[in-house]
């Protein structure tokens, strides 16, 4: 088996080689698309492997995550292929000044270098990251979750088929043969060959590469979201963006998790809330959402008592924390103290408390009523999408193809000394 | 004495209720200043204990890189008002989208927040960082050296006095009280409290910052810059670029260190660059520079043989690694393997050859016919500088006020559900 050093290796030799045009990225993202269609034979046997192997331990949503089918073997080299027709970011001039002395100096617009993501098991992933990274002008060094090892192996080894079809070096795109916790740590460590690690996954994951990383490293992921309903908000439109950003896909980063609704509008907005997100969920047969209520909000609607920890915690799942204020200022200083800085909505018409809540609130996304659901590569017209930013460094929010990038300074000169 | 997690605690309670215009924030500048040169006898008093006690522990340079004068703190203060005339970053739209749906997502710049900045014993960097910090809408939190404690203390003292007499929370600027290594590693793991963390000084406690941080940190200067001269190099440029770069300053990070020479021109070069920077400079009773000659540059002129560290040492002092090669290829390499990634220098009169240079090498800046000297905020046209980055996440090469913000994406729609 192949080591993660040697592979890391590789990847350093690929980068100092890496000098494609536009045309022959693009190129090769064709033929890596191509490749993964022709070998779906081969993807789908691995594929079944993993998932024959999966079906103890997993349960079936985690199984249907997993499972690959031609038509999703098609989705994924489309996929592809739509990142080929982005436009290129790399060699984009940012700046360029001419000083009194004559240099002429210019920001340019580079790959990082090499990239290295660790995720868990959707095998879609492993074709959008090598995809991005490559456009980007970047090397990739990919390392799945175990469950999907097999699946992933045949698709690396079909992008790599691909890019040798046209003469692009194979190492350019590369699969940590090793699984174990040990890889892992071996990409967080590994100064001087990894430019960016990305963790996409759970906050176990994410939380383990912040703190262990020594090469530069994207938060990614984690979002409690709030929803703020302003003393002048439009009820009727609170009710259906919360509905929407609790309920339309709980399991992601994007939904909220935490309503916070002024005093002045509680004793109507509640029940409007409790019918919409439990009542009536429930004569449709849909899973009610458990409403965890501060003491105010248990004296207006029913509900389960919120204990300390569900203002602080990451639901994924049917649960809203529901919290009243005061004030706006007291939703503000809420949001500050609670929120994980990902995604946070003020329902207002009043357009002066509108423009605090964006001020003051310090989030890689402040919606003004709108769900908070959009936070996304592909709503925001980025086109695509590796992970979302939480940290502010670099990144924040949806990291597209730019986000994949760093610049230089090109200085041109005629002998100038200093 | 406070402590630094009160400090910390203090600096994120300013963060959260920052919100000063431009206008206020020049305002607040300009009343630092004055108040600076209000203090300039108190300020001088604590400077004549620290240099009082450092003198039997620093040789003469550090001395006097730690006395103020009464002209330095004029310096000190003109060098904040310069500050306050700069451009405001903060507020400024980089981007705007309006989406199919009708959303309008604006990418907007903001602060960081709390910017923390570990540096060592020169006193006009805690008012250039403090000023920088409050210039881009950051909360300070300074941790000086202990041969600086008592100069440090008193300038922030008189920046706090200065911020009171305007209105603002003195808050916003902070010098940690704590001196020992103890509060440098609170710092570096205060995670929710620092958005960002800026080591200035040696190579130690850069490292100690990279591979202890827990919170986004930024490596900064360590500087193994090459200068390489083509064989198509006009040979009196390079060795005038090469005599700036090496000793116009040789203790900065964009000094060179080592210089390639292409064999083509090794025999008449050489002798050249021996003749300026050593048999000139001895005549002249400069010091000489030790050249460290590579085999092959050896048979040409005298010199010391260079040892394999000779290649990978940032000397700071007037030392040159002198090394052959017979390619460009093989001095791109070079270059990709032992530099810091700083600032890297072709000279040469072939345009292909620079521009297969300049894409080739990865670089925070890339010369082609200049001094590697002029990697500098100042020199770059910033106006002012916060360091030197080495690394390639947000920030690369000098960061001015810029490199102090981060953006924020603002979404305003009218009930939008996704």
């Amino acid at each position: 088996m192949v080591t993660t050093q040697q592979i890391l290796e590789r990847a350093k030799r690929a980068k100092q080689r890496f000098n494609l045009t536009s045309e022959q990225k693009d190129q090769a993202l064709f033929a890596m698309a191509d490749s993964i269609e022709k070998n779906a034979e081969k993807i789908l046997s691995a594929n079944a492997l993993d998932v024959e192997a999966a079906r103890e331990q997993m349960n079936s949503v985690m199984i249907d995550r997993l499972t690959l089918s031609h038509e999703r073997i098609v989705g994924m080299a489309n996929g592809i292929r739509d990142v080929a027709k982005l436009p290129d970011p790399v060699g984009q001039v940012l700046d360029t000044v001419v000083r009194p002395n004559g240099l002429e100096i210019q920001k340019r617009r580079v790959p990082l270098g090499v990239v290295a993501i660790i995720y868990e098991s959707r095998p879609n992933v492993t074709s959008d990251a090598a995809a991005l990274a490559l456009k980007s002008g970047n090397v990739s060094v990919l390392r799945g979750g175990k469950e999907a090892f097999r699946s992933a192996n045949a698709i690396v080894e079909a992008i790599r088929e691909g890019l040798e079809s046209v003469g692009v070096d194979k190492d350019v795109v590369n699969l940590v043969q090793d699984t174990t916790r040990q890889s892992a740590n071996e990409l967080m460590t590994a100064v001087g060959y990894v430019d960016m690690l990305i963790p996409r996954g759970g906050a176990g994951l994410i939380r383990a590469c912040v703190d262990n990383a020594k090469v530069p490293c994207i938060e990614t992921g984690t979002g409690i979201c709030h929803v703020y309903v302003d003393e002048f908000a439009d009820l009727d439109m609170a009710v259906n963006i919360i509905e929407n950003a609790k309920t339309q896909r709980p399991s992601v980063c994007n939904a909220a998790e935490v309503i916070i609704v002024h005093r002045a509008v509680a004793e109507k907005f509640l029940p409007m809330l409790k019918a919409r997100l439990v009542d009536k969920r429930a004569a449709e047969g849909k899973t009610p959402v458990e409403l965890r209520l501060d003491e105010y909000a248990r004296g207006i609607i029913e509900g389960t008592a919120a204990g300390e920890a569900d203002f602080d915690t990451e639901f994924l799942n049917y649960i809203l924390g529901v919290k009243t204020v005061a004030s706006l200022e007291e939703a503000i200083e809420h949001i500050a103290c609670h929120s994980t800085h990902h995604s946070d909505c003020i329902v207002s018409q009043s357009k002066d408390n509108c423009d605090v809540f964006v001020a003051m609130t310090d989030s890689a996304a402040v919606y003004v009523n709108a769900s908070t659901r959009f936070t996304d590569g592909g709503e925001f017209g980025l086109g695509c999408e590796m992970g979302i930013s939480t940290q502010k460094l670099h990144a924040r929010g949806p990291m597209g193809l730019c986000e994949l990038t760093t610049y230089k300074y090109v200085i041109h000169g005629n002998g100038q000394t200093r």
